[in-house]
């Protein structure tokens, strides 16, 4: 057996600068919905004995590729209490001929979090109107925070409004990125958010929904990150009724997981016109047509996002 | 972050001769089949390019545990080809309240072989007849021998036939057990070996039945390990509907996989009477009622066997 490679968090934070996350995004999803992808369901385990928390288990390949991916990421929200971090991770790459383990990325959810704010402002870049003046963000996690670094950059957008329950939390967020270029201010609430913003980015882990569909005017793009089960939901559904374009990163995820599942099993909409990220980065005649459409984009995290970030991690080391 | 503890093979291996395999598997299984458990289905990743392959991932965790386990098991069978084994794996231990991996069992599928070898000889020793003079096994690789092993010891009995499509497999195999107490006698076919032993255990990756009804004789028992998805089968459905007693070692995942999802799929068989090894375990009355039934095994792995044997590798070390 060949010797695995055991990689740890800093050394993975030393190669991030070098790897373009929105192109190996999109060459992850213009993959999957070519249909050039084995990704079968998400595995789901959940935990609520001695303390809450959600495992998932991503995993899949290209065919052809060289590596297959298991991922795992957990989130114990508990944690904070007894002061660790409450989501975790770890990737596992194998060889696609033998089986064999090649690498453990002990990356302890960082991937996750930073594929998913990479997808996330790739779909925000690819659906936004031409004018983005003030960028939204509904969130004041690790993942808001990721969001709108890579958000804000993919646009090239310089103000931003953030929304959080927690006053003390929007100011910790604001705090963040003070002197990195990008001027944060805090809303007053969602609706204030949505009316001036043309680009909103939701992630939080809501189960009810925080915008409704007539905050959002027209020429708007949003896009949702924090649903990714069953349960959680940040949009109501009648925006997404409302919305001219409906977008997720895997339809097959989309009618169990996330905003999408939610308006279908409503009935609020119907999976024709629905499209996949991937479709609409190969030919953009599917995506927005005038700058006075209302867009969503609904990502639940697509295990292709885990193969390419940790594929590249490994070419850059 | 706590350390995480990472434990190779070699390692692994020299303290499997403390740890009592059959008590671990019964109380595995009498916890899953009163519903302490939580099993979500197996996760399963199928390859074909550039070389066929099947992965299985069985994850879980007991109500109130300290630990859930993540099992990744691989199958590539051209791996002989290159001159490596073709089962590979790995068992993750993970904390239970905050979702920290605790611990890597690099078991290299050692452990997933010893597990399943110990629930068949715990199965045939629970269902055997009370006289067991000749034990019979199908199959000649890897779990074959483990199966020979552990239900030889398990039954008290010295004496086995071993059947293999390929003689020259069948002498190897019976090479290995010389000088170990237990004489190995090549059968000339299945249906001799049918003929001959009271306790049968089948471990093969066959797709086709290899044993027929009638060629079993009343008094029998058959254990079928080999199994383990949809697509294979090493039992007639017909000796599932002849037999008194089929027991399983999860229902949920007998409806989807092994023997008994064949059967119940071809209408040979109905739910009614099928029954878990863990309830037979919990109460004898369910088992065999005398000496001339026909009982069936079939044992297509639970989580909760992983989960059982890595606790009990970390408490021996």
């Amino acid at each position: 057996m060949s010797p695995i490679r055991s990689i740890g968090l800093p050394e993975i934070k030393s190669v991030m600068s070098d790897i373009d996350l929105l192109e190996e995004m999109k060459s992850g999803f213009l993959a999957y919905s070519r249909g050039e992808c084995v990704i079968p369901p998400v595995g789901e385990l959940i935990l609520d004995d001695p303390a809450p928390g959600e495992v998932h288990i991503k995993y899949g390949y290209i065919r052809g590729g060289d590596r297959y991916v298991i991922k795992i990421a957990s989130g114990f929200p508990l944690n904070r209490e007894l002061g660790i971090q409450s989501g975790n991770g770890m990737m596992l790459l194998f060889n696609q001929r033998t089986g064999e383990l090649d690498t453990i990325l002990h990356d302890e959810a960082y991937l996750t979090d930073v594929r998913t704010a990479a997808a996330g402002a790739l779909a925000s870049r690819t659906l936004a109107p031409s004018e983005v003046d003030v960028l939204g963000i509904v969130g004041t996690g690790v993942q808001a925070a990721l969001q709108l670094e890579h958000a804000s950059r993919a646009l090239g957008c310089t103000n931003a409004l953030v929304w959080g329950r927690t006053p003390e939390r929007v100011d910790l967020f604001r705090e963040q990125f003070a002197g990195r270029g990008v001027d944060v201010e805090a809303a007053a609430d969602v609706a204030s958010l949505a009316d001036s913003c043309r680009v909103i980015i939701t992630c939080t882990s809501a189960t009810e929904p925080l915008i409704e569909a007539d905050w959002v005017r027209p020429g708007t793009h949003i896009t949702a990150v924090g649903s990714d089960t069953p349960e959680k939901q940040e949009l109501d559904v009648s925006l997404l009724a409302r919305a001219d374009r409906v977008v997720v990163d895997s339809l097959e995820q989309g009618r169990l997981r996330g905003e999408v599942a939610r308006a279908l099993s409503s009935g609020a909409i119907n999976e024709t016109g629905i499209i996949e990220l991937g479709a609409l980065l190969g030919d953009p005649t599917l995506g927005r047509m005038t700058d006075d459409e209302i867009t969503v984009a609904d990502l639940t995290g697509v295990a292709v996002q885990d193969l390419k970030i940790a594929e590249a991690v490994l070419r850059a080391l």
